[in-house]
């Protein structure tokens, strides 16, 4: 239940994101059932090849909690994070990640992913995160559909 | 020869890091023999958990240029990149990594690295990223000695 109001709010940070020009992602942290922090991607706003939301995301909530231990945190990110943001999310000690739409999926779209799965990074690197992929799947590619339509859109 | 000169300046960056607090790594990114971007860890000044030297040596550079593309780039770092900042140099298409320690070193210290190598990132997400590494090691390593030396270091 709550799972999928934080994968919505997720979502509709990702629709925000595409309106404004930015491509389709969207984060949410949770902890302890309330959002600490929620971010779309802003590389292009920001002229930042960081700026994907998941570290948008982590950097706000580590503003808001002052701290750089994020632990008892849940992210819900519409597509699975890429090496760098699962990296950044077990540096954060974050305990699980949620995901929709797979990193395999986003690289169709014609980003220049690094084709590592999540469940590959934690066993090559024994990270204790925890994984839950696929979720709300449907919602998440219809955000790659909406972007994809668009003229204007810019890969990177 | 000016090999040595850039990471040398990732060095100090390193010690200037040590100095204020802030853990011994370095980053230093130079395009066609001029650096762009050098800076040092900046985690516990930042309480940005992913404030790594590469990273904020990236956003730097992105800034400077005016781009997220960073092609043509090569990035000395004090330690080989953990799997975020490997992969926050593939998105930004830097070409090439110059490293000197190595991830397993900086875990010996109490990091949380995720111990995979450059070499095994670059191999299995099929980047074309140039790789240098063991370059200045002993240097290196005597930054990761000095901060180990110190009573109030924090690792994370």
């Amino acid at each position: 239940m709550n799972n999928k109001r934080f994968m919505r709010r997720a979502i509709t940070k990702a629709k925000e994101g595409i309106r404004r020009g930015q491509t389709p992602f969207g984060a949410c942290i949770v902890k302890n059932g309330l959002v600490i922090a929620s971010a779309h991607n802003g590389v292009w706003a920001d002229t930042d090849i960081l700026a994907h939301a998941e570290m948008r995301a982590i950097r706000l909530a580590c503003k808001k909690l002052r701290s750089v231990d994020l632990s008892g945190c849940v992210i819900y990110s519409t597509c699975e994070p890429c090496p760098m943001c699962f990296s950044a999310c077990h540096w954060a000690k974050i305990s699980k990640i949620v995901y929709g739409a797979r990193i395999a999926d986003a690289k169709e779209l014609g980003f220049s992913e690094l084709v590592i799965s999540n469940a590959d990074m934690k066993r090559l690197g024994g990270s204790r995160i925890k994984l839950k992929g696929g979720f709300l799947k449907a919602e998440c590619l219809e955000l790659f559909r909406a972007w994809d339509r668009l003229e204007d859109k810019r890969a990177y």
